[in-house]
């Protein structure tokens, strides 16, 4: 791991930051100036005050995303703030340009009040056809997200929750058609349920999932325990049908599926064996995964998944955020919504459908069908439930 | 003029929008996204969070601007609003990269109270290395910038009122050259005191002007005038030793200058004629320019400049603002003092000193001289006036 850190500290110190804003326009010349610039560009000023959807034809707002962080919680670093955060946020930045051939910029906000983090965003939004939430700690982030949606007429979307679960989802439905299960029989045991973790287990109610049983630091989440947040409660008592007791060992014992989002090293070999007949597990703590492949395998699970790009069926964002917000922003969608999400997911297992194996479940994040193919899905999903300002291209 | 405007929308129609976001650093393997983004980024996080003058080296914060606005004063369109604010901002971006080579990115922002809107700034600027206010209404202006520097210690620039100064000033002390008089013996008649009239005043003051007559819309300025903003009364009190009354045509009998950022038009040859001397005209109204040079010259003006780049000596603020960016951002200057500014002007002035001639007191926008020039002046002047954080290169 230092060998890699150590290369990336030299390409930082190589480039001085990762994003440059170029000129889309020559300006050579005299006449070059006065049409970028005055006189020539008070025509287009007076274009979009009179009409501001002139704005997406006549300014880059329409293929533009604020990609937004407090800093509260960066990577496995935690609460680092806003500054430390930048090298992320450009990074992700060079992803929604090299995935999506978006212009994202990134905008490390220094405010830790949520109404207060909202109405500076808010307020800057102007110029933007989208915003990326990023890095933002769990409660504080359900709130940011749906107050500034609330405010917004553009996509707003926490890809911490959103889009990691459209990734796990896309995978899990690919691995239980492997393994010849229907998602409604499955006992579902995740740990860790904090912003990744609650938007997955949303997302695969929604798909279907019906024994879900989550897990925290104490074990099988009660509606009733005072230590959780609002929201852990909440999702607690939707879910867990068959009452499960205890801690997570406790949970897993016959169950097909655990989804971790926690920590390294957390499962053995004997957590597995004493999970159901070939079970699948997404084992996705970074950099350590909960436990690894070829232990996890070796105690009999049926798929591994982790968050790795050294190992097969890495869940990585990559495959979600750049095709969700290039189709958002296509049809100029208002929001991006269940619907939307869902599409995406079903995009991503289908560029694998053919090739179906354990060790692919789902595409390897350069693979160029992915975008092309989640995009399209999500731009018509949006249409289809009216969230588009316009039809494809428009 | 309806030509530009239409080839103006034409250029913007065809690239939807002047700015692009782009990675300086490849992502074509898997390895490349490692470094760039997770795992390897980690480092870089820590790094900065350890020591925040790291985010210099790593991040693109050192060489990144925000150009920002609330689009209530935009060309001579006057209060068009963020959105449609937002092709000037672009354009200012296009220029900060063709001029400086730095990275821009506009910020038009939905906030009319000064201190809601400085607040909001403040809490985005993380990620920025300066900040260039422009086209912002007096007298909010100079509210905004005097508390957005206190709260920041990176450089905050209103480029209407300091850039437009310190080209006027480059160009006037040329002028003054030519003709072979001291500034200090010249009476000077300014009309139009907002964002860019208040400006010149307060810098010709500093380069020794003494007999200053300023005019507004009600005439000679009188501190006593309670039609007057606060900042205009303060500065008519601090002019005016002669206790000239009167509009302006009274005001310029006999005088030596005219500075006029107002109206096209206003001036006649009669009024050139009831001047001094061999008067020297900087008619800046756009894109109507107060007298049109022909007019005045045939009245017996030796020195005409207007803001158009269609007649000589243009009153260009590209002479300015790159270079005093670039030089404030080589050495990490905390903010763009006097002594600053000063050093642009003068370095602007020397450009064109071995081939000054009446038709050619400032250097035309496109040479090359010019922001190097600026640039290495005004780094300089930071380091001696210590609110340089780096000496040069650093």
């Amino acid at each position: 791991m230092s060998d890699v850190y150590q290369r990336s500290v030299e390409l930082h110190r190589a480039h001085r930051g990762k994003v440059s804003v170029e000129s889309r326009v020559p300006l050579e010349t005299r006449e070059d100036l006065s049409l970028a610039y005055t006189p020539g560009v008070a025509e287009p000023c007076r274009l979009i005050e009179k009409d501001p959807d002139e704005a997406y034809q006549m300014t880059s707002k329409g293929s533009t995303v604020a990609v937004v962080t407090d800093g509260s919680a960066v990577l496995g670093l935690g609460d680092i703030g806003p500054l430390a955060a930048l090298p992320v946020m450009e990074g992700k930045c060079c992803l929604f340009k090299r995935f999506a051939g978006l212009d994202a910029f990134p905008l490390c906000v220094d405010e830790r009040d949520p109404d207060a983090f909202v109405d500076a965003v808010a307020k800057v939004s102007v110029s933007f056809g989208g915003i990326n939430l990023e890095d933002i700690s769990a409660p504080r982030c359900f709130e940011i997200e749906e107050k500034l949606q609330d405010r917004l007429d553009i996509p707003v979307f926490h890809d911490d929750q959103h889009g990691t679960a459209v990734v796990v989802a896309a995978g899990l439905l690919n691995a239980l058609k492997l393994r010849g299960t229907p998602i409604q029989g499955c006992r579902i045991v995740m740990n860790g349920i904090g912003a990744a973790g609650s938007a997955i287990a949303e997302m695969l109610m929604h798909l279907g999932a019906r024994d879900l049983v989550l897990c925290d630091r104490y074990g099988v989440m009660d509606p009733s325990d005072e230590r959780l947040s609002h929201r852990q409660r909440e999702l607690a008592a939707r879910t867990n049908p068959a009452g499960v007791k205890g801690d997570l060992s406790e949970a897993l014992k016959g169950a097909e599926v655990f989804i971790g989002v926690s920590k390294g090293g957390l499962l053995d070999q004997a957590s597995i064996r004493s999970m159901g007949d070939r079970p699948v597990v997404f084992a996705m703590a970074n950099p350590t995964p909960e436990i690894f492949p070829q232990e996890a395998k070796a105690a009999g699970a049926f798929v591994v998944a982790t968050g790795r790009s050294d190992f097969p069926n890495q869940v990585n964002n990559c495959l979600g955020f750049p095709g969700i917000f290039k189709g958002a922003l296509a049809v100029r969608a208002r929001r991006i919504n269940l619907e939307m999400k869902l599409a995406a997911a079903m995009a991503i297992a289908a560029v694998v459908q053919d090739s179906l194996e354990v060790d692919r479940i789902i595409p390897d994040p350069l693979d160029p069908r992915v975008v092309p193919a989640v995009a399209g899905a999500v731009a018509d999903a949006a249409v289809k439930t009216r969230v588009a300002r316009v039809s494809h291209g428009g």
